[in-house]
């Protein structure tokens, strides 16, 4: 198995450095980014690494793939990491976090990896998250709360449910999974009384999927969604945007998530957490989200090598 | 102390009868609703009970007040309460559920009981709940999700902070509370890449609460508000709207949480729980959240009479 993985920025090379030196997940692991903070990185917690030049003709062990140049360098490494995995020469991509602040002053012009990576692939992606306690799939993720009322569309709410739920029957081996997805306002909207798009959009996305054969429950008041989920009485949650899906995510799973991009025809998995440019260098960053990310992105891949 | 208390609707009766089964929190408790449906509760717990036909009459005990009526009794029982409470005639109220559906088609016109009790007593009530891991204030409570945006002013932001502060200080004993304030947009905005109202409205109410010598930080990412209340960082987090505050509370505090009207002259304490309908005399309601409202409001009334 041939992985990419794209350490990012701040805490992101050190947690990626120490998640090797624990173990090595895959015959060749090729880093992308910076090298020369990568390397650092490595050598710090006493990995050995050798260089390469393309993915294709990494070496086995871990390697450093520099990709300096024209486009900052961690924005050029999600680019090779996702096109080697496009091509087959590499099995799946691991990202750490970046800064998109930082990024956005250089020239990025998209909302994060998830939109990137759909855009590289030419498909709708979507933002989900499993690994803890919750599994939770995003309807609109990177958006002002403002715009969610309008996003939220009967055909966004299918597609989401669909493909959230073909990847946990398919790549994490759940054969039904029982789908919660919440309503967009309080209480679901109270049947009409608080907004309309609970009623309009989100009933009928539900009605059009269980028609389908889904197992799915909608739209559910959020807090009901979750508790339950919690108890094991749903596989997923599909939460409608960011906060909704993401507070309760963080606070029962926080460092054990994995965020991970479905509807791509190719494996990415991320760490959970973001730069923490205050944490670097002071060994409190915590490398266990990276680890868990990576475990994903392999137990994937070998899922779908034996089927 | 005199306690009123509105038992509600669905399952309201027989957790109030059991709670009081098992120990009377105040020398002389009122029990505001539909008479013959509290009656056949108490008596199903053997709670010991007489009639009083006002608050200010009631004998020392436990005591039904019924407020069958003009309007729906739960309704009534509410609004008698609360002006018990306003005339010095009871120390405090605690609630149970109500359907708010059921009683709209019945002609209620409030969005719940802290809009009722805010109109009753002439002022600009604020949500709010403890009792568990966390507390929570919500700048916006029962409103569509699409009207968030402009219901979050600099004033209700800095009225909400500031009367959930005071709540924390007079009646928890907490010296300086350590508050986060959410963001409505995810990440807090972005620094303005994902909205306006984080920076225009938020952020300046930070600073002015802060001038007032508040211990403020905000806006901040609403995961990572609750993730350091849940760490004891924060001793409150302000929320700006309703699944933002409670998808969070109820994952981590389900059934020991409360529902506590902050802002207004009088002592409103209520379960965190729902009607639930289907529970209705199967034995499986969980009585905790009405013990612990119920506790909250006594020890509230406690503390204000010691000081």
């Amino acid at each position: 198995m041939i992985l990419a993985l794209t350490p990012g920025m701040g805490i992101g090379p050190e947690v990626t450095a120490r998640s090797l030196s624990e173990s090595v997940p895959a015959e060749t692991v090729v880093l992308l980014g910076d090298g020369a903070i990568i390397a650092a990185a490595l050598d710090a917690e006493g990995v050995e690494h050798q260089q390469c030049s393309t993915v294709d003709t990494a070496p086995v062990g871990v390697s450093i793939l520099d990709t300096q140049g024209a486009e900052p360098a961690p924005v050029r490494a999600i680019r090779v990491a996702a096109e080697a995995c496009l091509a087959g020469a590499a099995d799946a991509m691991v990202t750490g976090p970046i800064h998109k602040e930082k990024l956005i002053a250089q020239g990025f012009s998209f909302r994060g990896h998830t939109d990137m990576l759909g855009h590289i692939c030419g498909v709708d992606s979507v933002m989900a998250f499993a690994g803890g306690q919750l599994r939770v799939a995003l309807v609109t993720a990177h958006v002002p709360l403002l715009e969610v009322d309008s996003l939220v569309t009967r055909e966004r709410v299918i597609h989401v449910t669909q493909t959230a739920g073909a990847a946990l029957r398919d790549d994490l081996g759940i054969h039904s999974p029982r789908i919660a997805v919440c309503g967009v306002n309080p209480h679901a909207g109270e049947s009409g009384v608080l907004g309309t798009v609970d009623l309009e959009q989100i009933l009928p996305a539900c009605s059009a999927l269980r028609a389908e054969g889904w197992d799915v429950d909608g739209p559910v008041s959020a807090e009901t969604a979750f508790m339950s989920a919690i108890r094991k009485e749903y596989d997923l949650v599909v939460a409608m945007y960011h906060d909704q899906g993401l507070v309760p995510l963080k606070v029962v799973d926080f460092g054990r998530s994995v965020n991970w991009t479905l509807g791509l025809p190719i494996v990415r998995t991320s760490v959970d957490h973001g730069t923490a440019f205050d944490l670097v260098g002071t060994g409190r960053a915590d490398h266990q989200s990276m680890q868990a990310a990576i475990q994903l992105a392999v137990q994937i891949v070998e899922r779908r090598n034996l089927l």
